[in-house]
Order: structure tokens, then sequence, then C-alpha cells
């Protein structure tokens, strides 16, 4: 099968997964490469190529991604579970599991958990970062 | 606030979506832009910009998108509800609402609605085709 190798992020946080190795094409369920960390939101990768990066957004309750903004780069929120806020520009937004954010270059977006349960989101940006 | 209007893509098909406008970043449902068709897989375009394509595959029990290939974009399937195949070079793979496929370019890929429910799947391409 042509399965490609994952390109391994590595990074120093705590809060940034460790992901020695993944073939791709493989079904997989995102929650079980989430990363969560008790001081910040967490992190994971689960592809990247020069095209797009495919990882994880991790909060446990309460923990946010500030509002912010990626001149050359689209990003796609998609909720995987848990319950908080899209942070946009002047205009803060309940979401839940299920939906989906896109956040064109320039758009400003961010995510807080206001949920009591840690909030999962699935994050791709293209091209990758 | 910072919204881009949709790229929006139009086709003579009927299994394609023709959505008018679309502001990003704004919180959707997939599934509220899921288009079905009786003949054939389903189509709709939710964002496009040179850098990326999201949209949703609809099959309708049965209905499938034979193995293929993109020499230079990557795929990412999120199965939004349903369940079935994906379809990968000699081995074919029970999916469901959940899991997540890279398909890196080159690699083949489809999909089959196996099931007696319809398949819904949210398909990110980068860059856009």
């Amino acid at each position: 099968m042509n399965r490609s190798r994952l390109s391994v992020r590595c990074c120093p946080s705590t809060a940034c997964a460790s992901i020695t190795s993944m073939e791709h094409p493989s079904p997989i369920r995102p929650r079980d490469f989430a990363v969560y960390a008790p001081n910040k939101m967490g992190k994971s990768t689960i592809f990247r190529s020069e095209r797009v990066m495919v990882g994880l957004n991790a909060f446990e309750s309460g923990q946010e991604h500030a509002l912010h903004a990626h001149e050359d780069m689209d990003k796609i929120y998609q909720v995987i579970e848990g319950r908080g806020l899209f942070l946009l520009e002047g205009d803060d937004v309940p979401m839940q599991a299920g939906v989906l954010l896109v956040a064109p270059a320039g758009a400003p977006h961010g995510i807080r958990n206001t949920g009591t349960e840690r909030l999962l989101v699935l994050v791709i940006l293209a091209p990758a970062p």
C-alpha cells in the first residue's frame, strides 16, 4: 500500500505531542491523539506536508487560544468533543461538538473552553505553518 | 468583523451544491450543507481559496467514490455521519462517524457507503483543485 510516513513535529513544550510515527492513509480516531496539558492548550500533529498541517488543539476547562490571525494561511476548525466559544473579532460565538469554522487568511480567530468538560478541536492549516 | 465571502463553486450537475453565499468565519453544522443525489455521490463546497477547498461528499446507501489519487494535493476525510468503507490500495477499511483519514498526495483512496443509512464526509483538499 502507498503510505506516507508522518513528518514528525517535535517541540520542547510538554504541551506538544511527541507522536513518533504514523502511516497515512490510515483511519484514526482523532481523540486517540489528543494531548492535554495542565497549564495551557495542548497541541498534537497528525499529519504535515508543505501543503497542509492536520492537528489537534486540546483545552482543559477554562483554557483558551487567544484571538490571533494568520496572514497567509487558512484555518479550519472541526469540534470533536466538548463545548466552548469561538473567539471572533468582536463576536464570541458558542460552539460544540460537530461544529465547523473556517478562518480565512487574515481573519482573527481563537477558542475558549467555557465548559466543564474537555474541549477537543481538529485543526487544519493550509499551507502548513 | 473581518469576513471573507465564499468563492462560490457552481457546476451543471444536479449532484453539486449551488451554495450562493456564505461568510467566513461563521460556525456551521456541515450536515446543513449536504447535497445528496439519487444517481451518484453528491458534492458541496463550503469554502475555497487557492490554498484549500473545504467541502462535503454525500453518499446514499450503495454509492461510492472509486479509488483515485491526486498527484499534488493532500486530502483529509472526516466522517460526519453514517458508516462505510475507505477504499485504499488493496485494503478496504471499515469506517464510521468520527473517523479521520489523511490521503497524502499520490496515495490512492476512495469511499463506499456499505451501510443502510446516508454517509456524509467532510473533505478538505490542499491546495484546492
